[in-house]
């Protein structure tokens, strides 16, 4: 928890200095040597920074296996290099971070959690699949603003196809983004759904349901009444151990 | 509030007037120059009106500052050239005006409000696409009949590609369309969710749930039983002041 | 009622000898012409069938203005022609009348009226497309094969684009088939969603909600109680007018 | 039931079996003749297994004609050789038997078995369509590569339309195809429905539903109080047989 709550704004720096690095040689092919040098000694500095969190993560979890188990795509997105697009996802902190500042509501939250991580999303998915595709024989995404608009119609589950990766790194990045499409709209109709169901029964609502608080009160008085009983009954009797409950 | 009233239905009128001097230039580009002009007056009068009301409405607001950053969007609306198509959306207006005479029932609103809604966002994506688009190198979409097919089939999903945008502007009325397709199946399927879980509530109703209303009935007829009881007490024994509660 | 009743089995009847008088021509261009104008007459005699069937609805309805208004739409597809193609979903009482034989779970009912509904839809569709389409200059559907598959992938939202519409009619069919679809998705992921909530709500239901007629019976009870009180008030004072309650 | 659990594990094993012999010949064309008949052994052998399961799970059914009805679906794919591709379902079997070890959390084996049944029907329809359209005329699914790129697009219902079958046998392994796209949605969309629905519910649950449990111990405390009364009643006037309940 310590380890999670301290590390938390050094990780949104990591990824953000992660995006510059990773974004900047896809963005502009043309980088004279020394930036793309500069951004190779990023990435891996970035790289660190992760490897060091995770290995810090194990060292303070509770059952260390356990841990290790649960959180084996953390490990393949830092061991596998062609994952390394997934470093991205780190972002996704940041929408967490803001979110907090941004009150109670649960359904607001939720819009602007979706909202935030839909154009993360796309924008990882877009930089990863140029990087995959440009220059490839029979490729047709060439700029980040194909892109962009391919990862926008694959995301929506549009596809219109007049942009698709030929390559099977770019394919996968497809796949991904296609899940994250369904679990977007996934997201987008449970929101309606849930929203619809309250407005409906707000209108049902004048007829509350009892709740376990109305029966306890009816208890109490009922005790109340018990007592007021037994005390009666002492009094005309004389004999008052016998009746008590 | 009393400004909103007031200026409901001139802003109708201006929406249906901005329509008229949008529209008629995009879908016969060969209109004379005279007319031309006259829609351009058109939209020039329509943006002053809108203007007057967002800053009439700021005006009346309670918390002025608060107001504008919440009402941001229509502020780019009308401040950014780009933008501009959206302001057809305040037809939506016409939408909530008639739906206020359609009575009560949630459902039915819903379904009237959403093909409406559906209707004019297909109209006014068409419209501005087919401006963003005609003429350009390599577009496909030429004629308002196409533009409309196009739209159609993007909003549901669909995407055939055998119609798409090529231009900025025209993959920037697509995403919006899109995000609105998502919408629209989110609030069908989200209706039909409702429609069901009713109708399986409506089976299972027979055990209706004990409401508030039954057990305070329970505690009137409880105290009137503890009156009953305090009084007796009184007539047998002559002293009515130390056993009322 | 009575006759919609009486003229249940007619309008099924009447239905599948349009759909025979319908598809026939479409399917083979190339029929001799004595059964070409066969089917003509049988495609007028149905319609007949349909508008008699029609006028006797409005005329044994208690408002008669309130019914054709609320069944404007079965007017305009009798008297519009290019509407003609929707007389098919007539066919769906029959799987009104096939469900009514299948018993009572509400689930299955729904599963089985989706899935013929969604055949009937499909296949009316393509030979909608089918007849719209063929021959003209540009159009990619010529066999009834290429109209069945370019409707399921309609139908689906998947929308290949090896197969569209290039006609105004054939564009009309493909958004009301759209329009199916998205009601498609809706039906089967809001059925879903009942079955996956009706499951979580059985693990919670061993805590049943208290009834209102648990309540009734504990108010029974009491006013037992009450009247057990004024017997004995009765018995004792001698005076049973003042305590009844 | 005991034969159900005693070929659970055979039948594993004849489905791995009959994968590998329906597989090696599609995924490599050229393989040598003596393995092709060696994979045609293996079909025919992990047939014979599936009819003898089939005979015998209808031989130990209570109501045989009503088992084999409702198992319609099972003889056909066990006796029309084009439905071959889908006894590869079997291996939903395998899922079944991981997903016992898993738990009990219901959405948890609800992700699990969807994200397996999603990959197994994927790998399966990639199989069936390569063997349909390779060689064909027009066909443009030659690799199993191609073949796995277009049914995760037609899985997830975004339809490029760079991959496409023409043959009759690969689109009717379409349409299953879509139909389990269309519930992979409905599945991932109720989830997070029900998912949020809770979350909301949680938030609402500190005014807990009065239960059964809860009525019943006032009725409990109720006739207590009626039996202390009867008590009492005996006590001061000596007939204890007219005033009992």
């Amino acid at each position: 928890m310590v380890w999670e709550r301290r590390t938390e704004w050094p990780l949104v720096v990591a990824a953000l200095m992660f995006l510059l690095g990773y974004a900047l040689p896809i963005l502009d092919p043309g980088v004279p040597p020394a930036l793309r040098s500069g951004c190779t000694v990023i990435l891996a500095a970035t790289w660190l920074v992760f490897v060091v969190d995770f290995l810090g993560r194990i060292w303070f979890a509770e059952r260390r296996g356990h841990y290790l188990v649960r959180h084996l795509p953390d490990l393949l997105v830092l061991a596998v290099p062609i994952l390394r697009p997934l470093r991205l996802l780190r972002l996704l902190v940041l929408v967490k971070v803001l979110n907090r500042q941004a009150g109670n509501a649960l359904r607001g939250r939720v819009a602007i959690y979706v909202g935030a991580a839909a154009v993360t999303v796309i924008f990882c998915a877009a930089l990863a699949v140029l990087d995959a595709e440009r220059g490839r024989p029979g490729a047709n995404i060439a700029t980040f603003g194909d892109a962009a608009w391919w990862a926008v119609t694959t995301v929506m589950t549009v596809g219109y196809g007049d942009r698709y990766p030929v390559t099977v790194e770019g394919r996968f990045v497809a796949v991904g983004l296609m899940v994250a499409g369904i679990a977007l709209i996934g997201v987008v109709t449970a929101s309606f759904a849930t929203w619809l169901i309250d407005k409906v029964r707000q209108v049902e609502a004048e007829s509350r349901a009892a709740t376990s608080a109305d029966v306890n009160a009816l208890r109490t008085e009922m005790t109340a009444l018990r007592e007021q009983l037994a005390l009666r009954a002492d009094e005309s009797t004389g004999n008052g151990s016998t009746q008590k409950p």
